[in-house]
């Protein structure tokens, strides 16, 4: 299942950036599992990764070349099937020769190829299958991939997920592309595996980190599926310049407007992410307002978005709001005073001041609760702080996803 | 589904103790509903109450009315189906009127009346309903009720929860029985709704409410079932002192055989709500060692024993240790060392030191993981704290009750 269209238009190339494709065979056969991106020389890239401390070799490694090379990056490759994380020393050595073979082949140093591997836990990298596949990969590259590089990254997604967004900026066409993916073990912490975004505007290494830290704070940092953060999450940007506009020469409002479309392109790759969690029949937006702190209020809204039985209630389409208050009530916001809370659901006010609103019907409540997308305002009316959270519901068949995948 | 026999022995008699369970009809016909406990003049009580911050009216009453007579308590007074939460002041004027009636039938003070409800939450107490069924539970008062009361009590519960534990101390037969109810919305803060434990030593209120504070912290404040806190839970203890043995009349070693037996009793109830879980399928034990504080042990326990996907993996009998590791990596632990980890499966290693063990194999991992009971055991490597929970796996079933059932 899967909530929303999944149409998210055309996916631009952006210049200075190449992509391919391929059957790698890393575990199942017929299946594209193998994407290389090329970023033109001379881009800048930024990345954030998952805090899980199990981090996987992939990820270390991937951090490590970037900081190394302070920005600079020829390669992203990435591998579904296999997620190489648990396997200690020789899931190391293993990312590396994925590294240094396609290195080779296409005449850069290992340390500019940022290596990226998502699936299954605890086995080893099959990297002669991915090393094999390579040669193909490259000779296959081309700007106009990014719709085949996007369902190359999939595992338990039901669709790719991207967006395009361009500007005019400097009298010249910027544009940002991005695809993203992950539909469970999805609580980003920093970023979600996987989420690759290039723009062709020039920004400079510490200004595109700071640039993309801001925009996953308020995309990728909002998400939940089931409160599990992956030990593979990463999100990357990448500048190629090619546009033949800096960031730094933009007027303040060009900034601003560059931010803005940054931010919109990774909040859908973020949104794209819930409306395809697995198993899911509803997309939910929880809006928290009135906290004393921006912290209580993402307490309040992930206690809210990840209760099982908040959850389940969506999805049997319940406007149970004795679970959503009880959630609230044990998120943990110091001295909150019950009497102060209100909860609606859209426009319809549930909870008002700790009682139930006079005005709630049981039907008013069921009308907006059999929609797809819902979304549960909670205000604490303590003080002008607010956050937002996107979530699913929790159905059998995420139970049946997971029982039988193994991630 | 649940775990275990559900086999708790004989609930023997506790002097000064005398209960009963009738028909009220508060949400179901033909259903034993409301449950009233009588404690004998002269004996004390003690109780630990839910921390959820929508904390429900009859918790609000029971507590006030105890603090108020300082351990004085003549009724327990209980009823399921309506969990009275959610009510606001209309709320505490319906338990307060249910107090008021069975004072006046028994002679008493309305304060010496403690109020409980479970059931849907955000629905108006049918007070009237619970005072009519009142004449008749006082003249069915029986000290052997107590398995009749155990099954008056359940909701979602497939089966009744007690244990008694009988010492010799100062030469006199001391008893101790309780019974508990709970299968869902469990991750006690302080207690769980219900557990009601009665014994005939004589204990001073002071005394009895540490007693029973320490105990629970072992007990109901170790399981999880979907991390979601009840605005209801309560954990009452009463003792009656028809033993003619006085608690500080004891030895220190009578103290601690006390003390062991009355942990016994509660974290047998505690573990009976796990066994009877929504859905379960699996008992799981999860023994958190090496930690450098208690609080890091619990932190990592309630990771593994909430992660959605380390539930899913156990309702499939899959040895997943990825996901362990990877709930173990996001519970945030200050400067976990990953290298230092190991994990293992009852006695089977599956991890040693951050890196898949050498002996280890799916064959053996398997066996284990087909078994009712795993205890999966990770050693931090880092100090000398540890801590264990309990908790159940997460299945379809348990999605089905909770996308039916209006708790």
């Amino acid at each position: 299942m899967a909530t929303g269209t999944g149409d998210f238009g055309v996916l631009s190339a952006v210049e200075g950036i190449r992509l391919s494709s391929v059957e790698a065979g890393v575990r199942y056969q017929n299946r594209r599992d193998v994407v290389v991106v090329e970023i033109a020389e001379g881009s800048t890239v930024a990345g954030v990764y998952t805090l899980n401390a199990f981090c996987a070799a992939p990820v270390k490694i991937a951090r490590q070349h970037l900081s190394d090379n302070q920005g600079k990056c020829r390669y992203w490759l990435i591998n579904t099937g296999n997620a190489n994380a648990g396997t200690g020393k020789q899931g190391a050595v293993d990312a590396l020769a994925c590294c240094q073979s396609l290195a080779e082949l296409a005449g850069c140093d290992p340390s500019e190829v940022m290596p990226f591997s998502t699936g299954v836990i605890g086995e080893r990298l099959p990297a002669g299958r991915i090393t094999a596949a390579l040669p193909g990969a490259l000779e296959q590259l081309q700007p106009d991939n990014w719709l085949s590089a996007a369902k190359g990254i999939l595992t338990t997604d039901t669709r790719p997920k991207g967006l395009t967004r361009t500007l005019q900026l400097n009298g010249r066409t910027v544009t940002i592309t991005g695809i993203s993916k992950g539909a469970g073990m999805i609580k980003p912490n920093m970023a979600t595996m996987l989420a690759y975004v290039a723009t062709d505007l020039s920004v400079d290494y510490a200004q595109l980190q700071a640039l993309l830290s801001d925009a996953v704070s308020q995309s990728f940092n909002r998400i939940t599926v089931d409160g599990d953060t992956s030990t593979n999450d990463c999100c990357m940007l990448a500048a190629t310049g090619r546009a033949g506009v800096a960031f730094t020469e933009l007027s303040d409002s060009d900034k601003a407007q560059f931010r803005g479309a940054l931010n919109e392109v990774l909040q859908s790759l973020a949104i794209q992410i819930i409306e395809d969690a697995e198993g899911a029949s509803k997309f939910v937006t929880i809006d928290v307002s009135g906290g004393e702190t921006s912290k209580e209020c993402l307490q309040v809204a992930y206690a809210v978005a990840e209760s099982p039985l908040v959850k389940t209630a969506l999805t049997a389409s319940d406007p149970n709001w004795g679970r959503i208050l009880a959630a609230v009530g044990r998120a943990g916001v110091p001295a909150l005073d019950v009497d102060s809370v209100s909860v609606s659901l859209d426009a319809v006010p549930l909870v008002e001041r700790g009682q139930l609103s006079a005005d709630y019907s049981e039907e008013k409540g069921q009308a907006v609760m059999n929609q797809e997308a819902i979304t549960i305002s909670i205000d604490l009316g303590r003080g002008d702080a607010k956050e937002r959270v996107w979530t699913s519901d929790l159905s059998e068949e995420y139970v049946r996803i997971n029982a039988s995948y193994r991630s």
